[in-house]
């Protein structure tokens, strides 16, 4: 959890002048251009910035990738060539934007979050940019190689729709992808929360509520990537963008529903995990009267006995009891009958 | 609780490709059409698609109930017939909506949650989807039949006004079906908590906390069942449909009313349980001051004493007390007394 | 608490069938007519149907009072006299509804809760229904005979202005003993709350937590009671409907501040219960604190001195101590020491 | 906290029947008649209602200060004279209500509470009523003498703006007052809170907790207070009314902004109260902790000892350790090492 | 915390005398005036009132900076001369309000609040006022010296826009460096939290709780500063003033998106130092469970076998044990297989 550390490193500095902000997890810069008609589909894996500005001439519908954000010089590139506000750009390499969604009359840039695939701990979200012009697409992220492999195989294969629809529809299909992960995260949650279920009944300690802490702390981040894209879909499906037809309205209409139950059973998760506290805190009660009640038991039971002994051990001279002959094993009859009397009270109090 | 569980299986999917993500509990899918007109009632219990489909060609009002979603096939032969949207369908075989109404013009679509007849745990709710149009109602569920049993019956009857109304009406009775579902659940409830509260006072143990919590989550389940089935109700009873005649909306208010009281109940239920927490918490704490008082009472009353006997145990030659006759029984004679005098001061400190 | 019963048993019945689902109380119903002008007075106390009805046709104000609903028949043909609609009879007798306000037009009908008079607990509140027409008002209660005493024996003797004013006006005053009604029962909770307070201080116990969570009870039920009343009052007091005349806002919008006045000092109330609750939790701690020092002051206080007399009570042949005959005396000088020094260690830790 | 008792004496008399609430806390009533011109300045001590009626004929500003409200006559005859509305007049005598302001026209009628001076509990405010006309002020108090003295004083001397302004001006400079009291009380309240935090660290205890919830009840009632005043406040500075000129509304928003301010700091207080209560309880624990491990290190270094020195307090015959001369000082050595040890897990422990 | 004191020591004064009701930390005031051009720049240091006007005369844009507030007559001599409402010096000179905007027309009034740069507490900020006329700022702050140094530095140097650009754009700059300001404070927040998540693993201690409340402290100051600023920002950027030019907008639109960052942050903050407070206390709990289980396995181990050794500890004549050779041997045997035994019950509960 470094929330502390490089939030923001351009404090002092004017605005306009391009930083990354994030922290760089891979060597090299991944540019990925893809050009596609209905019948064709043209795919540059390892792109440089000019073979790029060229996709952007044919009238095709392109789709650029940007995965890795530390080269500040190919993200200006990149949006000086399409056009992009300066504003947009530092944005963009600002990573710890909350979800927004900005109408620059030619183009629609939404800022995304996801979770990183393959990370288990969803102690992380990443930043994920679109820019969504007529007959392009920008995407822009900081190490999620992978989220849209599927989206991409799909395209390749030009199933379904994807391919004969516009920028808008493709937009679409990312906002789809991100909620999917969204949902593969609170799945993987469930998981976690049913498995704390059977470690409370079995045993409870303190890795059990370091547990629930982390599983309250990915239910903040994924509510915090949540809520504002809902309200950004509930914007975007009133349909007052002319970048996106009445055609795809009830498909972001769709992916409106899907936040809505995302969130729904967020609030679901967060009372559970209230409650298992709830539990867990009375555990610790219910432990520690365990264990009173063992040495209560024990003490209660021995205590008065080792007083009786004591007694008998005492070197009185005139001690009238010590000369008989019954006395020692009447006193070994006293000392059980004590114990057993005692033992009575505890098991009627359910003690034992 | 198994939350986490077929949330969506569809991911990564493109929209309306059909799957069902339900867990399938009944071997056979139920069809069954019902055909009415004041005077007539026509039922087919084993239908066939066929069957259904010229049911629609009658000019009675037709209700075609398909209970089991496992067999896409035929959920999408019928929803094509009747000119279902693509999307409608999906939500339909995706069984964790929440509550919503869309109107599509030619038909309203509904979906409803209810909780399965015979379950008494209370820890799932089915997704029920209505969809009405100007002479049939369609009606999907997953294993609950038995839910709309009764409606069938009085229609079947003929008695009071069912019959004679059309597919608003019909849909407003299944509604309030649902509604009163949740009435059971309540009333069910109401009765767990009132044992709840009988345990409280005398056995509190661990399974009770367990059993608060498995209530406050079916509290919850309700909550998210009824709350938008609220606000849905609220706009159709302002009658903006053309698909609801003006006649049965004061028939909408009603069950309006009735989801505000389910709604109201609900929050003195929760109000209740958190109540039942803090008695439950602090009884804890009871018992261990309870425990504590036994453990010190004992130790208070015995240690002493036992140091005491101790002293008369050592060995040393010079100790003049052990040589007088009186010794021995004057010792006694201070151990009681010392013992009563501490067991006056636990009584004036009501330790006794 | 009987939450969870008699909720509701109409379920799967038809909509209009009238159904009582109260608990009768009472043997027999009471019927009461009462006709009156500025000048006159005419009172039937034990009234059939047929007397109620020849007071419909006079043009003085009629009053007629229902008390005790379990006789189906007599509310309904009142009902069906005077025009009811038949969900308004209904809502009547199904006497489990929050307060509400519907017009239908010729007559306005309100659905009130109050606390039966002579009920100490607080624990239940009765529903009351009026129905206010053009010149007269019903009123239906299932057993609160005397809350309206003083109102009527206010008509009887015919001061102030209530007999000039119309059935607006009655209806007000009808409303406003309702709140009178509510201050009385804070009154009480106020008195309740005071002597929890002394509780607190001197015997804080396991029943000072159960009233604390009765008042916490008795405080939802008015909650519940007042809010929607208020919101009823603010509606009202817009002077929408014809049947409130204007000359009657003003008294209208008196009742609006005392319900406002009501739901402050409940939330004050509410507060107070809290910090009671935080009080009650801590004194627990205390009180084990308080019983833990006694245990560790007299276990550490011989526990180290039966360790000494048990050194001197070994059997060893060779414990030159043992023949000296300062010894005894000067291990008495030690052990004293010893537990002096311990007593100003636990002063000075103001244990003691 | 007195806040069952005399809320509402009247409960089933007729409306507009006048009847003090209020508990007297003066023999005598306070009458007090100002007149002022930006010139001149008139002030009667003992005043007579005569006196009063006759200060209304002039031309000039008058301000008629009653304080003490239980003569009810008084009040009835300045409100008759100065033609008040009979609820109105009600309204003054009830002196429960929270804040309002209501405008007849002629004049407007604004209740405000403010805490008595000289009262250290801020357990109770006041209710002071200003009713506001073209060219009066009327104020009604119960025992409030003393708080508008310096405003009193002010007007006397004629420094200021005060005397050149009109009955508008007047009002805001009360106004300003109490919101003037607001922060006296605060200012208090907040030493409060220094000295607690101090007790906190020194010698937390029962009294600390009450001192809490004292506080947190001052602070609820000052909420109270000044929650509607500030709503007030901003429907007076909208200028709605003609009795507030142009010119006043620049002074209402900035006791409007005053009061905002008294809200923000209430709420930090709120919060640094609750943040005491966590470390109080806390600090129960930990002081149950300190006790335990005294208790926990004293036993386990001498209930091993004391079994050790038994074991050669027995009386077998054959003991052969008992015969050895060496024994006796080497069991001395081995009861000190294993102290010594046990000693040593404690520290690391970190228990010493 | 000093909270208490000097909120507002003008209780009881006439509004529009200044007071400065901060605490002077410095001894004499710091006057700068700042003339520039696109391409000049005029600088003076150690200006006196006189100097400062002059700068008002010239067309080139004027920044007026007063650091420190306890010389009246300075504040009121330059507002006097720009025409500053009495109210706004007022406002000025208490140095308590919340952040807020006012458009007097001629110019814009804004209170912000910094963090004092330097002051790791975090315990108090403190108010900056900015004035923004057609061609000249002037900002006002208590002790804030080198909050603005590298905007003035930036301006002294003549880079990026901030010279070409008029008064909003310069105004723009410094609320940017005021939220800048936030993200440092925030920055060194999330360290404290990052080393209070360590202390938590390894020694929880009272410092603890004192830590995570001085960050709670922290975090709400700073959204009570940031909470006001957001709104503000938000009505500046709806464009209504007319001394902000449309090409600015964009820029407060971007201070805009910041400010809700540095909210969104706060608030996980927040939820973090909660989830640590729960840990912290549940691992009070888990101590005291540690002590006991160490009290309770040591007495549970001796005082059985103290109790035995006791008995042989007798002075009875008849005892036919003692008198056996291998007695005790044989006891040793027995008590160590029933030390063995409850050690192997620990062991079995987990208790060791």
């Amino acid at each position: 959890m470094n929330q502390g550390r490089g939030m923001r490193k351009k404090v002092g500095m004017p605005p306009g002048s391009l930083l990354y902000t994030g922290e760089p997890t891979m060597e090299t810069i991944v540019l990925r251009g893809i050009d596609y008609t209905p019948t064709e589909f043209y795919e540059i894996e390892q792109a440089t910035v000019d073979d790029l500005l060229k996709l952007k001439e044919t009238p095709a519908m392109s789709w650029i990738q940007v995965i890795g954000l530390h080269d500040v010089q190919v993200v200006e590139q990149i949006g000086t060539c399409f056009g992009i506000h300066p504003l947009v750009m530092e944005d963009i390499l600002e990573t710890h934007h909350r979800p927004k969604l900005e109408d620059y009359g030619d183009y629609l840039y939404i800022i995304l979050r996801a979770f990183p695939p393959g990370d288990e701990d969803y102690d992380n979200t990443e930043q994920i940019s679109l820019i969504i012009g007529k007959n392009y697409v920008l995407t822009f992220q900081e190490h999620g190689e992978g989220l849209f492999n599927a989206l991409r195989a799909r395209l390749r294969e030009g199933k379904g729709r994807l391919r004969s629809q516009g920028a808008d529809y493709l937009a679409y299909a990312m906002l789809d992808t991100v909620v999917d992960n969204y949902f593969n995260v609170m799945e993987s949650m469930g998981e976690g929360i049913e498995s704390l279920e059977e470690q409370l009944v079995l045993t409870a300690n303190r890795d059990t509520l370091q547990e629930i802490h982390r599983l309250k702390h990915a239910i903040l981040l994924l509510r915090k990537a949540v809520w504002p894209l809902r309200d950004m879909l509930g914007v975007l499906s009133r349909g007052e963008s002319e970048l996106v037809r009445e055609s795809t309205l009830i498909y972001i209409r769709d992916v409106y529903d899907h936040t809505i139950q995302v969130i729904d059973t967020l609030e679901t998760y967060r009372d559970i995990l209230s409650g298992m506290l709830d539990i867990y805190l009375s555990s610790l009660s219910n432990h520690m009267n365990q264990i009173m009640k063992v040495l209560t038991v024990i003490s209660t039971l021995f205590i008065p006995l080792t007083f009786i002994v004591g007694v008998y051990g005492m070197n009185f001279k005139y001690m009238p009891e010590l000369e008989k002959e019954w006395a020692y094993p009447a006193l070994w009859g006293v000392m059980i009958s004590l114990a057993l009397g005692m033992l009575a009270i505890f098991r009627r109090r359910k003690w034992l």
